[in-house]
């Protein structure tokens, strides 16, 4: 071998070598572009429900997710509102109804209400499993396993050690590619009803709308189908009463052509509609949705870790964080904001206490009448006023920040509620008067306790019940799913199992 | 002379005869940027009350006020919300009200209004001096001549032929200097009263304090004085009601204290209180105000003539002009806004009938509780309720755009007022039961004819005076103002004389 060969092949050699090297720099990076361009799959088939398998992929907004433990706070509104189990007479939010807390608690908040009752086995309890619709990832992956008339059948317990994940990733996003998506097929079917295109939602659509598969106003819509062994069943389908519109007027039109009622009251007779949570409904009538802003935007800002930037998955109050929210585009200071939030909070909360005040009164007097012989004919007019206003009333309020979202449609609507309400007074003042009563006073309903006896609430049996509920079946139903594999027994760790009730004493 | 003398003499003098245009120059420029950065004194001393004074110095201010005469349609808000002859029974406003126009018109409209009646000579007729007071750049003329207390002394009439001029330049518009400033000292002191300290008063400040002189909440206050003579006169002095803060509920707080009533009504017998236009304070609750935004950065938006930058006079709607108003600061489409200020005014039409038709029926039950004898005692709360409802309704809609100055508190307003006739006629029901009648229906008040006998107002009997005024003592006071040189007849050139009652049939 001459040198000069010699010196042609170690070049050679190198020249290899690099070209090696620079390929296979190409790959890793052609690797990392397809890593950074595509999500994971968490899970090849189905749905992955259990948000701690998510936390590999997708450790900061896993972590952040997780800080929504720390919004525990149980706030009994029953207590601070109790005009509230009077208007819910006969209903179950009479019996139990708190303020909202974080995802993480939703499955604990839907065992824990005693709105779920106290089931001792898998077909007994007030409930149908419409009622886990919203609280879970589990939900998408039984619908997937069973099918969704079968997951509409049946009650609540049948699914206590089914659905035992809080809600969480796959709520809104796909396990095979991360991006987001419904999970829930009643949004998808009333947005077509509604006369949306599906296939035009863009990707800053989406980060409202799956929030809208559970932040809006539904109903259980009793719906017949046959089994594979050919016997006809009748599924509860969770159902978003969109065909007509998405407003108050709109949705009671619906209700009232289909002779819809969500119960009866027991007070005042009247055939009532209970409303949901109908947020996004609300929060689309507002400044901030007709300036094409999505619910992400305020409520999961973005985030910088080192150089990474990630959605804040912590879902709560955006004034928590003003400087990520509100200030990304309005210029002013943080104390601005706070004063012209609460200034609108209290304009709403003086015209939701007048119309449950006005409403609550109306309901007893109504019990009154019935109780002094009034007719049906006399009284029609006035339970169609009560059921009227009601349901304006509870559109209104019942969704996260309406007084916020949609400020003059809130005040509006709560107007025309208490309106409403008056004029059934009115009426009643002259029925009642009729039947040998003037100017009668309703009985006081200014705490809890009396509002819920006048309302007939046995609270001290609900909890009775509920405790031996949580005692037996319940920890039946945590075993079976952490033996099964689908509950991660960490994620019931340090849950402090707090309800409204769990510190009531209850008489001998 | 020899001929280096002659060529020296001849530079000098060029030389002399530069410095002298150069220093001619500098004079010139000198004059020219006092006279850009000074207004011009259009009279040397008092007010020029004469709009017309003021269009050599600001020709295009002039030709832009001038097209107020445009808005000149008549609208008879009797006749399209005849609830308001119910709720004003016995007062000036169940006579005649109509829809504002430009402020060319706003002398034609007080003297064309039946509310200011029909004067025979300068100490008769019903309304005070005071109602003169934001109508015309003489009412500051005036009070510089005869002093406050004189010119709110005596009726109406007493200065029919001295103010003859429309709201114009010196209105807002000092004489000597051409700054902006305030004409009525009333606004000074309410500032004060409020805690305002004046000298902090900004120039865009003012740019929305010349317009609360007149938009904005006030009453006559009966002062006594002196006079000259020693003989003791009561002067009734526009007093704006802000002592105890700017909301509906301080100046009702404000009202009741001071045990003031503005009429009681024919009708229900309430003590009353007549909201007058409450804009300024309405406005200030809202946004716009609360981000900085002036009066007239929307209503008088800046235009561009050739190279000259002037203040658009022609006050009106800001959506006249949506690319020179709104779309300076917002980004959207005309459509959109047009859009939104559409719903907003919905919302509001939707609560202010809701609580007019509220407040007009209560009036109404409490005159038929009355003829049945209901007692004082029985009916106290019912008035008190009256009384404030009705307050809150008016301030809430009295002043100009309300419902866009100040959407939420217009509602809110709009909202209590109407729960507060609501819990009258509740009451009412009980006390007509007591004395025998249940279930009563009000009378129709559906047309302003039907609203207005029921108020008992003498309308033909109104018309037929006023118009035998206008052809007497009205034509009197024309013919001395112009003779006296404070009215230019060119003024009155092209006026219709319209009225709401100009086109009415008389009965023989």
């Amino acid at each position: 071998m001459n040198k000069s060969y010699k010196i042609l092949l170690t070049g050679s050699v190198i020249a290899i070598g690099a070209m090696g090297l620079m390929a296979n720099s190409i790959n890793s990076r052609e690797a990392e572009r397809k890593e950074i361009n595509t999500g994971p799959v968490v899970q090849a088939e189905g749905v992955a429900s259990k948000n701690e398998e998510w936390y590999r992929y997708y450790p900061r907004e896993y972590d952040s997710w997780k800080q929504t433990k720390k919004s525990d706070k149980i706030t009994d509104l029953l207590r601070e509102k109790p005009q509230l189990a009077i208007i819910w007479a006969g209903y179950g939010f009479a019996k139990d109804y708190n303020a909202p807390r974080g995802h993480f608690y939703a499955i604990q908040d839907n065992i824990n209400t005693l709105r779920t009752g106290a089931p001792t086995g898998p077909s007994n309890g007030p409930m149908p499993t419409a009622c886990w619709t919203c609280k879970s990832p589990d939900v998408p992956r039984l619908m997937d396993e069973v099918g969704e008339n079968e997951f509409f059948t049946g009650k609540w317990a049948k699914y206590g050690n089914q659905i035992v994940n809080p809600i969480g990733c796959a709520d809104c996003h796909n396990s095979q590619t991360g991006n987001l998506g419904f999970s829930r097929p009643h949004l998808g079917r009333a947005l077509e009803a509604s006369g949306v295109n599906l296939d035009e939602i863009t990707f800053q659509d989406m980060r409202t709308l799956v929030c809208a598969q559970c932040h809006v106003e539904y109903y259980f819509r009793p719906t017949e189908w046959t089994d594979k062994t050919g016997k006809t069943k009748t599924a509860k389908v969770v159902t978003l009463p969109w065909a007509k519109g998405l407003s108050a007027e709109n949705m009671e039109e619906y209700y009232d052509e289909y002779s819809f009622k969500d119960w009866t009251h027991k007070i005042s007779k009247a055939p009532m509609l209970k409303a949901q949570h109908p947020g996004y409904e609300l929060f689309s009538k507002g400044i901030h949705a007709q300036n094409g802003v999505s619910c992400a935007d305020c409520h999961m800002p973005y985030k910088q870790q080192g150089s990474i930037k990630y959605t804040d998955h912590n879902i709560g109050n955006p004034l928590d964080d003003i400087a990520s929210t509100c200030l990304t585009c309005h210029r002013d200071s943080e104390k601005a904001f706070r004063d012209r939030v609460a200034s609108k909070l209290e304009r709403k909360e003086q015209l939701m206490k007048m119309a449950m005040d006005t409403l609550a009164a109306a309901h007893l007097e109504a019990g009154k009448a019935w109780e002094l012989g009034a007719t049906e004919a006399e009284m029609q007019p006035v339970l169609e006023l009560l059921r009227s206003g009601q349901w304006l009333w509870d559109y209104s309020i019942a969704s996260h920040g309406s007084f916020f979202h949609s400020p003059e449609e809130t005040l509006r609507l709560l107007g025309v509620a208490n309106d409403k309400g008056g004029k059934a007074r009115i009426k009643l003042a002259a029925i009642l008067a009729q039947h040998g009563l003037i100017g009668y006073q309703v009985p006081d309903f200014s705490t809890k306790e009396k509002a819920q006896a006048l309302a007939g609430v046995p609270l001290q049996k609900l909890i009775t019940e509920k405790k031996a509920f949580e005692s037996t079946l319940l920890e039946q139903w945590n075993e079976e799913a952490v033996k099964a594999g689908r509950l991660d027994p960490k994620t019931l760790e340090g849950m402090s199992n707090k309800s409204s009730w769990s510190q009531t004493e209850l008489s001998q």
